[in-house]
């Protein structure tokens, strides 16, 4: 590839699924530049047990691996050893120093599924926060002004609404951003709610005298519900520890439609791949396809290609070989109180002439209550009721009358 | 006195000249206790050079110390050392340790011409500022809210006018309320401008368990003027290392009204004296006799005794024996040209009858143009002008017609 189409095909990978990226002009610069870029993403070291919700931001970063450049994990363990000062929520207590460490490495074995650890820093906030000191906190304070920090919108909410904000909330964000300033960051990561703090970031920068790091928001994985995001407390996730078959069959249940954003937001087929499935999908190949080859990418990632095979045949099995959750009911005829198995697939339309049913239960492609059938003579009584299957697609609820 | 009397005395005395005391009820509960009170000045080291608007704390100061209490001087070294770190302010720059030392030594060398240096303790800020680290910092910033501090007047008008104020500056009141904690103050003084971090002061302590402190605040001295408040940029100041004669003739110059405020921000005379002196002068005493006490009162406390009484003779050869700046005009007549000085004191009203312009001559109570005139057959030519006096405070511009 040129340079030029090289960047161009570098962009398009990092805005796929992106909400925002600012500046295009400022990240394209930075990729032109040749160096090895610094890509940070900010962690609370408090939640280590992660969900899919969780890898969109790491797949994003594990594409900026992909593309030869450093990714930081950056655990804000200074402010996790502070709590919550004003005492306001209690869910916030604050974290010794070996809890953060233990999570931070808990986190690290997670996210090293999706990314690669010899390309990963670990770095802690304390190392440069601490040693700020009161002054350098006032310094640091001073650079930003009450006015702008009230134009973020949970501020200016909460001051609208008379609701308390303490004075050291302020000051967070400017950490946040001196964080960057530290790492010399060239992109940050977060996200879409974390957009006024990381473009504080990318701003102290500049007053520091550094280049400016560019930011790039990730949109919230819509949960399983296909409803809320994507969080324990709704219990519409999908945890990477889940055992193969549970996250398989959780995956599976997706609607046709969310698909499409979870492959965007979490496969790492090339856009080129994706582009093409849309198209079969709009040709009229069943969705359901793509949605297993994209549960299989997933359970492969987090467990291993064996266990996403055990857990396709997992789910087929449990789901009756593979039924659908919702079937045609057709009924067929019998002719004196009994019907063949040949008769009731042509009748039900499974197949589309006495001839074939017969090759098909000949070729073992026909299953009656996830049972292979391999006896043209088989009769069913009248008022009987089956699930019948031809091939893998093909299935029915078939009534007997 | 009886304990409750003693209070009020006490109450009578703190009160004196302040703008505002809260609560009186817990300055009397603190009296009550019997305890050796700590009141607590905060200074910025950055203007050692005082003058006599910086005595009116001192002063007070100096009042609780005559109650048998201690006073704190308390060095704002830690955010002077910080300087305007937003470099809006050119004129802060950050000082040195050495700076600091120096500043605060002289200042201390001049505060001690009004204070008893046994019973002052010199603090440094930094002492407790600097241990606080970038997490107390944090810390104490979550004890107050954002809209509490916008409630600060100068904070509501600059954010309403959109004029930018930095983070930083929400975290000066926090420290100085901070500083009160640290040396566990049971009273605080200041300006009236200074009332809002006083009372941030106050509730911090409550919020760390301690009793509150009561804070006192001191109106701004006016300058000569009448018009300003006194500073050195006005040049309307007495600055308390001036000599001792430009010291005491500014004094002289400040209007008959103004005295009166004078002496209760200034004089240590008993509200008492100050009441009888009143009384004088609305029975038709000479207010300059009491400016003339106040005045010789205050060269004494900044210099001695012996410079008091040197000012005043030196003021009174100065203002031609101690002719007042307004004269009386009145013309006498001559007679063949020529008008002896008997007739001239007489005429001109100096004396009531021409047996008493002799006597006054003859005891040498009488002066022309400042000479001591001991000729009663002295005459003056039509035409002249002189400033006749008689005694100490009968004066006339005399024209002979």
């Amino acid at each position: 590839m040129s340079p030029q189409s090289s960047i161009d095909h570098a962009i398009e990978i990092i805005k796929r699924g992106a909400d925002e990226l600012i500046l295009e002009t400022d990240m394209r610069a930075k990729l032109a530049s040749g160096r090895v870029l610094r890509i940070k993403l900010g962690l609370d070291p408090t939640a280590p047990d992660l969900h899919l919700g969780h890898t969109v931001v790491l797949n994003k970063m594990r594409q900026f691996q992909d593309l030869g450049h450093t990714v930081i994990f950056l655990i804000g363990d200074f402010t996790s050893m502070i709590g919550d000062p004003s005492g306001r929520n209690s869910t916030r207590p604050p974290l010794t120093r070996e809890q953060i460490e233990v999570n931070a490495r808990t986190y690290f074995n997670q996210a090293s599924l999706v990314l690669d650890p010899a390309k990963t820093e670990i770095r802690y906030n304390s190392e440069w926060c601490d040693p700020l000191g009161a002054r350098g906190m006032i310094q640091l304070a001073s650079r930003w002004t009450v006015a702008r920090m009230l134009e973020r919108d949970d501020f200016t909410k909460r001051y609208q609404a008379g609701v308390p904000i303490s004075v050291h909330e302020f000051l967070y964000p400017l950490m946040q951003g001196y964080d960057s300033v530290a790492l010399k960051a060239d992109v940050e990561l977060g996200g879409t709610d974390q957009k006024f703090n990381l473009l504080v970031g990318r701003e102290l920068q500049k007053q520091y005298g550094q280049e400016s790091q560019c930011i790039l928001t990730m949109p919230l994985l819509v949960g399983l519900d296909g409803v809320e995001k994507m969080s324990k407390s709704k219990n519409n996730y999908v945890g990477i520890t889940e055992p193969p078959a549970q996250m398989f069959g959780k995956l599976m249940r997706i609607s046709d439609d969310m698909m499409w954003r979870y492959i965007e937001l979490l496969s790492f087929e090339s856009l080129g791949t994706v582009r093409q499935w849309r198209s079969e999908v709009d040709a009229g190949r069943n969705p359901r396809d793509i949605k297993v080859a994209f549960a299989q990418e997933i359970v492969t990632r987090f467990h291993s290609d064996k266990d996403a095979t055990m857990a396709l045949a997992d789910f087929e099995a449990r789901h009756h070989g593979g039924i659908p959750d919702t079937l045609e009911e057709v009924t067929v005829q019998s002719a004196n109180g009994v019907i063949s198995i040949v008769q009731l697939l042509k009748q039900a339309g499974l197949t589309p002439s006495s001839a074939e049913a017969i090759r098909m239960v000949e070729q073992g492609g026909v299953k009656i209550d996830s049972q292979k059938v391999s006896d043209r003579a088989l009769t069913f009584a009248k008022g009987a009721v089956v699930v019948a299957q031809v091939g893998k697609r093909k299935f029915a609820k078939v009534s007997v009358a």
